[in-house]
Parts: C-alpha cells; sequence; structure tokens
C-alpha cells in the first residue's frame, strides 16, 4: 500500500468527520471521529438509527459480482500495489545487477519471493531441475554426483534467515544517501528456507581428514565461486531448495542454492551445482580481486565472513511525510550474523537517550526480526535511531565508530546505526549525525 | 517441483553412476553414487585427477548470460513449476468458488500467497485501498469510520496462523476421494499475518456493557457476514492488512481482513468493511440456512467456530508414486484451532502401532506445524497415518470415531485421521481403514 498516496481527489463513500474526543487514542488527529457527531451513512437493515441527510455508501465494488480466478490458478498482489515492487539503480548501469526490497512498504518479518533483492554477477540462468546435478570431490571418501530427486530425499529442515549483500548501504560510508530506505538498506530480504543440512551430504560422502574448506560453485555463466569453512559448512549450512514454502524462484539460485545463515550475500552460492573439499581456501576472483574490506592502512581483510549486528527504522523513514501529530509507531528490522537479536533499542532525540523496542516473536537466530516503539509526535524536530544489539554481545554501532575503526575505503560491511531526522514539516531525511 | 516427472528422457550432463556403496545412506538405491567407481565429468582447472572418456558436462545455462530484470520487477516462479498451482474443482460449476492450495507440493510451514486457497461467495472485489473504510458501531459509545490510513496508524501485530475452510474434505464422509491430496485436504494454508488488535479498535470505540457479539461484513457483493462472539474479539482476532509481509491479496481480503485465529474460513471475513455490536448473533444466512452441521437425528450444529486438531501426510500421498526402496522422509501438516500442536504421530501399518514425528520449530499457536518422520520403505505394503494431538488435549479422531459422533449427513469440520495406502508398486492412494 502507498502510505503517503493522498486521498483527497478520491470519491469518498462516507461524510468527512470531526476528530475523535478521546484522550489517549491511536487515531490521528482529525482523521476520524464519532459517527454519531457527525451523521452516518445508511446501512444494512437492523441497524443503528441514522440520519437521513447523507450520500448513498455501497461501493461500487458491491454493486457486481467480483472477478473470478486468474489463470494460470498464481495469485498476484492488487493492482493498486504497483509501486511496491523491487526497485534497480537510479543511475542504470551498463550491466544492472542488483534489485532492492522495499522494506517501506513491508510488515513482520517475512520478504515474499517476488520482493526478495538480488544480485547477479552474469543474469538469471534457467534451469531445468531434471537436468540439475550437485557434484561433490576433493577431499572425500566417496564422491557423489547428486541430482535433486536424490536431494530430495534426504532428510529435510526448515529454517528462518536472513540474506544481506555485503554492499548494502556502501554509500553511507561517504555521505548520506538521497533515496528511500529501499534505496540504502534494500539489498536485505529474510525468509524461511527448506532444504537438506549441508553436513548430512558430507557425511554421505565421507570427509578425509585433512578437508578444512569447501569450494562452492554456481551454475550460472559466472560459475560464482566462493571458499567456505568446513565449520561453517557442518554447522548451519543447507543445501535450500525451498523459500517461503515453495521452490525458490529462478533468481535466488533455482532449483538450489547453499544457504550460510549470518554469512555475506554472496557466499550463499546460487544455482549450486559443484561443492569441492579442500585443505585450504581456494583464492577465487570473488574473494581476492572482489569482496575484501579495504582498510585505512590500504591493507585488505579477507574472509570477512559474518554480517555484523544492525538495524534500521521502516517506518517512518526517508522520503515519507508525517501526515500530522499524534500517535504512531515506529517499526523497523533487526538482524545479525552472529545469533539471535537479543534487544533493539531507539532514540528519539540522535542517540542521547535510549529505550528499548518490543521484538515480534518468536525470535530466530540468524534471522530478520520486527521491532516496535510507540510514539506519540510533538510536531517538533526528531532525530530517529535504532541501535541492535545481539545475543553473542555484539552492538550496533554508531556511524563514528565505525568509520573511526574502518576508515571510508570500504564498500562492504556498513553496519552503522541509522539517523532519520523528521523536520517540522513532517519531512523524513537520511543524515548522519 | 514436479517430483514424479521422470528425468529418462533429459540429456544428462553427467554420465549415468552405479549405487552408493554406504550401509546406511540416505540415497536412493541405483540412483547416485561414487563418481571415482564410475569416471566423472572434466571440471575446472585445479579439480581431482578424473577420467578422460567424459562427456561435456557445462549445462547450455552456463555458456551465455542469463536473463536480466523481470519487468514489473516482481518475482515469478520458475516455469518448470508451472503444474504448482491452486486448482480449481475436476467438474466445473457454474460459479467456481473454490480453489485448492498444492500442499503435495510445498515445504515448512508457510503457504505462498499466490497458492493460499480461496472460498468466495460472489467473485474477488477490486478495493481501492484510499476509498476503503471499516465502520464500527453499534452497541458502542463512539461509533468510528476508519480509513486505511486510520488503521495503519494502531500499534501492529504480526502473527503465523492457519486458516481451513469447514467445508475441507468434505467428501471423506462418505467415500475415499480419488484426487491428491490438493483435491482433498486442499482448503488449507497458513500465514504470517499483520494487523491491529481487534480489541484496540473495540476500546478506541468504547464498548457499551450490553454488548456480547459483532456482526463482520465484507464488502464484497455477497456482503458477507457471520457474528462473533466478543470474547473472542477480545482474546486474539486481528484487523488483517498483511500477509506474509506485503499487503492482502485482492482474493485474500485486500486491504482488510478479520482474521479470528482457529476459526472456520468464512469467518474471517474478507473485504471488512463494518463491524456492528450487539447483544444477541445476528442470525445472518451464513449461519443459518449455511455453515450449520446436520447430525444424524436431523438436528443441526450452530457456532462450531473452531477447527478440530488435524493433521495429513503431504509425502507421500495420493496419486504419487515412490520411485524405489529405501530411505525416504513421511512429511506432512499438523494444526488445530484450539492452540498449539503438542504431538503428531505417525502410523506405517494403518494405525497399529504409532511414533512421535518430528516437529519443525517455532510451533505456534493455531498455526501450521511441519511434521517429518523417517522411513526406510522395504517395498512392502503400507498404510501411512498421522495423529495430531494438540495442547489442550484434543485428539484427531479416526474416522469411525468422527462418523459414529456426527454421522454422514454433515459436510462440515472432516478433521478425522487420513490413510494413505502404499500399494507394492509404489503407488499411493486414498483408503479408510
Amino acid at each position: 500500500m502507498d502510505f503517503d498516496r493522498p486521498d483527497a481527489d478520491s470519491p469518498m463513500p462516507y461524510p468527512p468527520l470531526p476528530q475523535s474526543p478521546r484522550r489517549r487514542s491511536f487515531l490521528a488527529r482529525g482523521a476520524v471521529a464519532s459517527l454519531a457527531a457527525a451523521g452516518a451513512p445508511a446501512v444494512a437493515a437492523g441497524a443503528d438509527k441514522l440520519p437521513p441527510n447523507v450520500p448513498p455508501h455501497i461501493p461500487q465494488w458491491m454493486r457486481e459480482p467480483g472477478a473470478g480466478f486468474l489463470q494460470p490458478p498464481y495469485g498476484l498482489p492488487s493492482p493498486f500495489e504497483k509501486a511496491v515492487v523491487r526497485k534497480l539503480p537510479d543511475q542504470p548501469a551498463a550491466f544492472p545487477t542488483a534489485t532492492r526490497t522495499p522494506l517501506q512498504s513491508l510488515f513482520g518479518s517475512t520478504t515474499p519471493n517476488g520482493l526478495f533483492f538480488e544480485r547477479h554477477h552474469a543474469g538469471v540462468p534457467t534451469i531445468d531441475p531434471a537436468q540439475h546435478r550437485l557434484m561433490l570431490h576433493g577431499l572425500v571418501e566417496r564422491p557423489l554426483l547428486l541430482s535433486m530427486k536424490d536431494l530430495l530425499r534426504f532428510p529435510a529442515v526448515s529454517r528462518s534467515h536472513f540474506i544481506e549483500c555485503s554492499g548494502n548501504s556502501m554509500a553511507e560510508f561517504k555521505a548520506p544517501g538521497k533515496g528511500s530506505v529501499q534505496d540504502i538498506h534494500g539489498l536485505l530480504s529474510g525468509a524461511e528456507w527448506t532444504g537438506v543440512r549441508l553436513a548430512d551430504v558430507l557425511e554421505e560422502a565421507g570427509l578425509l581428514p585433512s578437508a578444512r574448506w569447501i569450494l562452492a560453485e554456481g551454475a550460472d555463466a559466472a560459475a560464482m565461486t566462493r571458499s567456505i569453512p568446513l565449520a561453517k559448512a557442518l554447522d548451519d549450512a543447507l543445501l535450500a531448495y525451498g523459500q517461503n514454502g515453495e521452490m525458490l524462484r529462478p533468481e535466488q539460485g533455482y532449483p538450489l542454492r547453499l544457504l550460510l545463515p549470518g554469512y555475506e550475500g554472496n557466499m550463499n552460492i546460487k544455482w549450486l551445482r559443484r561443492l569441492k573439499v579442500g585443505d585450504l581456501p581456494f583464492q577465487t576472483r570473488e574473494e581476492t580481486a572482489k569482496y575484501t574490506d579495504l582498510m585505512p592502512d590500504g591493507s585488505a581483510r579477507q574472509f570477512t565472513f559474518l554480517m555484523g549486528a544492525k538495524s534500521v527504522i521502516t517506518t517512518p523513514s526517508a522520503r515519507q511525510v508525517l501526515d500530522g501529530q499524534g500517535f504512531r509507531e515506529i517499526s523497523g528490522l533487526a538482524w545479525s550474523g552472529h545469533g539471535r537479536i537479543a534487544r533493539v533499542e531507539v532514540s528519539l532525540d540522535g542517540g542521547r537517550r535510549w529505550q528499548v523496542a518490543a521484538l515480534d516473536g518468536p525470535v530466530q537466530r540468524r534471522a530478520l526480526t520486527r521491532f516496535r516503539f510507540p510514539w506519540v509526535w510533538s510536531g517538533q524536530e526528531a532525530i530517529l535511531q535504532s541501535r541492535a544489539v545481539d545475543d553473542a554481545g555484539n552492538v550496533q554501532p554508531t556511524r563514528a565508530e565505525l568509520v573511526g575503526r574502518d576508515g571510508q575505503n570500504s564498500v562492504y560491511h556498513y553496519n552503522a546505526i541509522q539517523s532519520w531526522k523528521v523536520a517540522s514539516n513532517g519531512e523524513v531525511t537520511n543524515v548522519h549525525v
């Protein structure tokens, strides 16, 4: 839903009404009130006595039968939601490689598959699952060649996890971006994944004693490859084929994706076709020339796998305009590659005072967690911030702390506290404080 | 994914391989095995030494760049998943009123919005959310007229809940249906819902002391109406606008649906436009002429709100064919309108012996719960059953117990144990035992 769309031009099926008389109302001033005070539409037989001078109120969509079933019978969003889509970069690149999730329009802690962010290195291959194979070889007793049917015979597991691109929010290292929360932080999504424990498949193959690392290779034209520490493979890694209840979408790796909960997005190799077990990292392009973090002294950090504790307020957020004083709920997402979100704190004054937000349960490990904080806006300028703390004790840093530690050469692993400035006219902008 | 599609006709990018030598393998006999024993394809530089006489193995989709971004940028399933859709009745009615969820093809405990079952009474209205209003009147101090913007100002809550049509599996009162689990049990889905607590909105309006029931009315051409007990409205009822992270889909009530966790599907009024508080039930068509349960003595039970404890094995299930002996995971869904699933038991012999299944966590109240049970099929005939027990102590009945109690006049609230017969040739059929 487009929260900002004015509805003043639309035909009103009910008359406008004066404001609610209640003191502790959740309702916006002037937006809603007593029917009794204002006169109300005629309603069905048996209803209250209501004034007679009220316009017809039965909307057009009740006056005729509605639409039948879609063909093919796979549902789609309402046409009124057409602005709620993934977003390509504002400045089109020769080869656009990412789309971003509309975080400002989403609820709860699930990202619908149609809105899950994308990052490709050579476009989206169209893979026939009947032909697709996963090869497992290298330092194993029994090399394996597995079809999707074979993988579906293994015991399955379903778990909710986020995926965040390590380059999410990268422009914030330099200067506050002018875009929406989708533009700034939209390389982040979460889903319920279903698949096979990689540990089970490795046991099937039998690891040799010298095994330490695994090369994972995708079946796209980039043959995207990364080195995975064996400890992670044996911990919570999945060979995922399901996402939010159905098969993976093509752009998420159909029919098979390596899922490494909490690790930077590109390591969750899509279109997974090959796992080679070795004793050392494989030093692929994507862990040498790319996806290393350039430090202030010119050195580069390699193998920075885990995404840090992070949070962002999604409502209200940049490019939104508060439509009046009064109660509103501040709401956002928190996540950490290190574990479970233990606490989220919210500040209304740019970080001077902090208050604990409520978390939607069940709070899951390495998963998006929705937080909520009640706020009555007085019409004064405010700077809204959120700060995530995970159960390993990691605290989301301020921007000054992050830049002081990592400098401004890097483009990866930006997890600093986001500040949204609310102006007295209600406009929300991205600021660095 | 189509589990039953043979892939023998497809070009094989890897050679066929002999069976795995392992004793306790999860892999199907003959389906998978050692690359070393069979010879393996040439792979990227630095790979193991492999036999030279192997066909090219780089699939076509790695030889050229993949597809770009969809327009509009809202993702869709792979074209290879086109059989995984909602299903209309086999025998087309003059006005088909329901589609069914493909339970046999789904994973975990979430139903994707595009596959969530539908039941309409007058088609799907196309509602402009800027024009939509919810009226709350009757036995309240302050009648309210709420826009979607108003509702979005209230504190929100997100929770996972199932919805099941009270007529789900109705044909099983009479005789075993010939269809798939989708045909028999597919009027069942689950989602993460986001909305406003109805209790909060009722508090805003102020209930009068005589308030006992609430009439809920939909904005479809049927003006679908049901009476809701006030106790339920004040307990866990939601005014839901979000489903699995995004706005409700049109066929699920866009932009607003009454969610009554655990209550029969039709009471979860879609396109919600009116709530009238009264002191007695309103005796609408849908709770007098329809949606009552005809007992053996000719009397009818009215207001049978809660859906019973129920479960069904989805894999394997009717119309599937087991493709060989060996390990496979039995998997299914359990749910109860009374509360949380406490336990699911599985029988392999038509109910003589029962064993406890594993439950995927977190197990939530009035939500779909995935259960799993490991099985090594010896090739012998078997009758597979599952039995749900909820935390209120309700035990899913056998079909004989259910029919003995409720007779065969009713078409609602069929929650008996489902029996799938596995023949020695692997064919799975629906049987009454």
